[in-house]
């Protein structure tokens, strides 16, 4: 039933991450999928403008139907394939309103935390400036500490008892964002919430290879937040 | 049937504005709500963060279902009122994959555009730099062009040939923009597409009154795009 599918992706990406674990959900194993390398940039590649004006990846079809966005793919999967594999929205009102808010919420976290990333890694010495970076470091600490908040109201989930599209769209940024230094101390729900999902089998299952295969950076970036 | 709806929004906003056009498309007026002043900071008021813990506007709740963010409370009305009013996600797989891929997108155009007008006016003197600046305008400008071309491939209506979800997310950052000075000689395809949908009921019936009252800045800050 897969066969039909095709996926570009990068290995470590949330973005990628989240329709990886969402196919496994639905039991879409066997779909057609292309690792490419964010160090060769073949992220930006022709291959990629092809199929997405925007040059990212995720890059994903279903037969003719192109869906770039991840978390627009993720809600593809589970309306495309309701009965199929694991439900990820819930049916009653309340669940339904919990899980589309912290859905579409999620890239938040993921967006914060790549401005800290690019800030620290890509603003060229003559444009770097103490204040701006304090500012990035100051939301992406609010923005994990909303999170850690909401564990604490609604957990063991993050959209309450069972795992949903929330946990879709929001554990990838946060296991990168763990292996980049944020402290476990600081945010103990969260960290708490990561043990649990972390073997989960659709996440294990699409854990990043060179994660397992690499040790953390010794000076991991997000350590100051 | 919307007497047990009640939203927070400010006048001009887009994400307030989508959830207003879906209100209206869904024929769910007489909603209650409460106008907040931007100018005096009321969108950072108690009454805000104690139902936003973002301190933002939109926040729309149904009952006891709050959702705070605008695409996820267009998709839950649509989803909670299938039936009523007009439809706006597509029944056939084609449509459905472009209207969540559009739908989802759809932010990215608010926010280049929010890191042009933020960084002209509110980065202090001190901190400015012409060459963020450019990389901020260089991003808005590719931006709208992506949007250009794709109303030159699936228009009338920003996912084809009917109104939909993508019209909802995308047409209130689209008519700021032009309303702050984005050309519409450099955009035929969405000066065409912005004439077209302005007059559209329930948009008409939602347009910001102060831009009704007031004419646009004289010194439009988007005309630099």
């Amino acid at each position: 039933m897969a066969e039909d599918m095709f996926l570009l992706w990068g290995s470590g990406s949330p973005p990628c991450w989240r329709v990886m674990i969402a196919l496994e959900e639905k039991n879409l194993q066997g779909y057609q999928h292309k690792l490419l390398s964010f160090e060769k940039g073949e992220h930006k590649s022709k291959e990629v403008f092809d199929v997405n004006p925007r040059g990212q990846v995720p890059s994903f079809r279903h037969g003719p139907h192109m869906i770039n966005e991840s978390v627009a793919a993720c809600m593809y999967l589970e309306n495309q394939f309701k009965s199929q594999g694991n439900q990820l929205i819930p049916s009653d009102q309340a669940g339904f309103a919990l899980v589309y808010q912290r859905m579409i919420e999620a890239p938040n976290a993921q967006q914060k935390m790549i401005d800290v990333l690019l800030y620290n890694f890509h603003t060229p010495e003559e444009e770097r400036q103490e204040a701006a970076l304090k500012k990035k470091n100051e939301a992406a600490t609010t923005e994990f500490q909303l999170w850690e908040g909401y564990l604490q109201k609604t957990g063991p989930y993050m959209a309450g008892q069972n795992f949903s599209l929330a946990d879709v769209a929001f554990f990838p940024t946060l296991a990168l964002a763990f292996r980049l230094g944020l402290s476990q101390n600081k945010y103990p729900k969260l960290a708490e919430y990561h043990d649990f999902l972390k073997d989960r089998p659709s996440i294990k299952a699409t854990w990043a290879q060179h994660w397992l295969e690499n040790p953390p950076f010794k000076s991991p970036p997000l350590a100051i937040l």
